[in-house]
């Protein structure tokens, strides 16, 4: 057991096609009339390293590649090995320098599992297929051997693994040289499992068992797009990608839900999930299988207001690549168009605004560790707020939160028994005078739309302190 | 020990003298000017075994009948004896004919336990009245003997048993040839018990150690018109009549109360009993104690809205007699007319809805043994949503209800972590295409005062389940 003290600041995801080039060498654009999912951009693992500084840069101290093994496709969900990474990517060297490169620097950096199935022309698959007597036979479902098979939603170019055949388990997890296991050791400092429901929550408490006996600070997150409790619970994974916090926040601000449907979304959650399956799951706004926010959303204060909540709610927040820069992209393949690094195109607000809320979760232990302490306002049913509390009282951070369309100015009540009256409190995305803390309550000017990251400010009075520690 | 393995499907209610006569005879219509509760009108259990066929093609597989002993009204919750099935219902023999065939079809047979009180011309009453010496003197509480005695409720024709006497509670519940063994060993398969209350805890727990003690596979339901906590806790009942709930129900359909307080009252009920208990209750929306259903809500919608919540909610669904064919009754006495037989008179609308939903209910088992898992929807307050939960997660059964006289589209949140994205669900009331989960949550439309019952369908796509079991 030797995860990191705390969970990450920011992870950034990469689709690997689609980043950086060699040397970091900007990709040409998608053709409209490519293949959907056979045309290569040309990124590689290179490309991402000589770009590892503006990931940094952005506060991100962790990188989620999309699967690298050995594919015919670009998003490579179709691995033709587990041994290889794709020439096209730069192959086991590539990875191994990109590792080193991640160590050296402190970067989390976390490889994609497709455990569930294979593309049909691995060599297990083949064989199988092929040769009634192959040692793979067993390594998958036949319905009417050789020619009906399991595979993933009915997508034939993906057979499934079966996974209650103990040598598959063993190839992949439990084996001393394992798939999981060798590239902990080759560098990964741990596992993202595509559609953990389908490898079921044996499969899944096992990787992550694994991954621990390997020492993984990373741990293993499971890709589960549902109310996620039961994945989390009794070690089965280290966390999820939050699609039920994505879905929650999605429904507020596009109107769909009221805030006290996505406060009641957070309280279950933070109630229910293990504190430290909670922070370590992943709070992501998008990925390579949603749209893109900027296409989704048009309008640019609910756009962050959403990314903000990703910095607010406990969890990692996750950055899907380009999001940080206002990239459009509609659904799969449009949400993997070649990153632009053209600064000119780049949205500056969008990318000061990640780069100020990621430095402010860096600096607030109570963003990353801290409990989450609900604070319904039933009096101002468009106020979302909440607080994040660790056991140092004055490192609370107080989120307020206008979900409407209408500037706000109300109280806001702050049951927390340190906010002490007369405690200047600011906000610490805004340059602004102080708002001070009256008997358990504060009085709020909300813009629509908008968040306030409210912490204490223990030092305007000289040789006074609110927050004695005993 | 030898409960069933499972709570019944379905409980049938039949008010003996009103139900069927010989050969299941259609009774005569109770004449406007009858005596209350002396005028019999000829139903008697030959009748009810006749028809036997209509109370198993609705899907009940026990039936709960009124007092049977020996009394001089209608209703026989008046006692004259406790050896004799009345004449009039056709004597001891008729009963273990009855309850033979029940035995042969698998059906459970409930009597009523009247052990509060008896009819004041039981030769107990009478001799204890008549005779200072009287052995059953001391089973009566006098006041001022041999005038004033307690009395149930004030009905002098109604004296009670002194249940602190252990001669009393031999007779009836302990002895070796109690009443409540002897009806047992003769063949009934539980018992409910008249007014629970006044009997007490410790009488009731007696009553029901005694019935476990006999292997009474149908227990001992007591009739509790209150929150009934108490009463099912430590396995003083095994459940009760579920006043709490149809007060809820009728409450909620009526407009009294919105849907917050229902699923409150709901969720209360679920985790304050112990689970088999709630499992066990019988969901009642009427009795031979209240109107019927179609004289206290004309409107159709709404009737069959709380005809489904109580196949839905935990506990066992009661059909009082008629209420499957729509019959009208108001208050005692005229919620017990003799039962319509002639088909055209049927409401098929509601006939067929109680089938479909006893067949529902028998065939998942989440309906029968599930937990109740609240799904609260703050943001779409006249929507009440549940689900039903086994081990086995694709047995999951989710309610969504819309409280309201307008339709309402929406989005509804359903943090169970197995209902999976894009997994299909079907509405089981309705022929309709599937609905997709969407990231924990669905998006509904539901016409005014209607229930949807989903079920996941896992076999839609071929070679392909979303549930694993592992």
């Amino acid at each position: 057991m030797t995860f990191s003290p705390a969970p990450r600041n920011l992870v950034y995801q990469i689709f690997v096609d689609r980043f950086a080039g060699t040397d970091g060498q900007p990709l040409p654009p998608v053709p409209q009339d490519a293949q959907q999912h056979r045309h290569h951009a040309g990124g590689n693992l290179e490309g991402i390293q000589a770009r590892l500084q503006h990931i940094r840069d952005l506060g991100a101290d962790s990188v989620y590649l999309t699967p690298v093994f050995e594919a015919e496709s670009n998003h490579k969900y179709d691995a033709l090995s587990y041994e290889n990474v794709d020439a096209r990517f730069g192959g086991n060297g590539a990875f191994e320098t990109l590792a080193a490169k991640c160590r050296e620097s402190g970067m989390g950096l976390i490889v994609d599992g497709v455990f569930n199935h294979i593309g049909c022309r691995h060599p297990w698959f083949a064989d199988a297929q092929a040769n009634p007597d192959s040692p793979y036979r067993n390594f998958f479902k036949w319905r009417d051997y050789p020619r009906e098979f399991h595979c993933w939603q009915g997508h034939r170019g993906l057979p499934e693994l079966d996974l209650q055949n103990p040598a598959v388990i063993d190839a992949l997890l439990s084996a001393p040289d394992s798939v999981l296991r060798r590239w902990l050791r080759r560098g990964a400092t741990g596992w993202r499992l595509d559609c953990a429901n389908d490898l079921g929550r044996e499969t899944c408490a096992l990787a992550t068992h694994t991954a621990r006996e390997e020492g993984a600070i990373d741990g293993v997150v499971g890709e589960v797009m549902a109310y996620a409790e039961d994945w989390v619970q009794d070690g089965r994974l280290d966390g999820v990608m939050n699609y039920y916090f994505r879905q929650t926040v999605l429904a507020l601000i596009s109107g769909e839900i009221p805030v006290s449907q996505a406060a009641y979304n957070f309280k279950r959650m933070a109630r229910r999930f293990p504190r430290e399956a909670l922070l370590r799951s992943w709070n992501m706004i998008s990925s390579h299988d949603t749209p893109r926010l900027a296409t989704l959303v048009p309008d640019v204060a609910r756009r962050m207001f959403a990314l903000t909540l990703s910095f607010c709610f406990p969890g990692v927040p996750l950055v899907y690549y380009g999001e940080e820069t206002g990239m459009q992209g509609d659904r799969d393949p449009d949400n993997r168009r070649s990153m632009v690094w053209d600064e000119s195109q780049w949205d500056r607000q969008i990318l000061n605004a990640v780069r100020q809320l990621a430095a402010i979760r860096a600096s607030h232990p109570a963003l990353r560790f801290g409990d989450y302490l609900p604070m319904p306002q039933p009096g101002a049913p468009t106020i979302l707020s909440f607080a994040r509390v660790t056991d140092t009282p004055q490192e609370i951070i107080l989120v307020v939160a206008n979900a409407s369309d209408e500037p706000i100015s109300c109280r806001v009540f702050t049951p927390y028994s340190h906010l002490f009256d007369s405690l200047p409190l600011h906000n610490l995305l805004r340059q602004e005078s102080h708002i001070r803390v009256s008997s358990g309550s504060i009085q709020v000017e909300l813009a629509p739309w908008t968040v306030a990251i409210y912490a204490p400010d223990d030092s305007t009075i000289p040789e006074y302190r609110f927050f004695r520690n005993h």
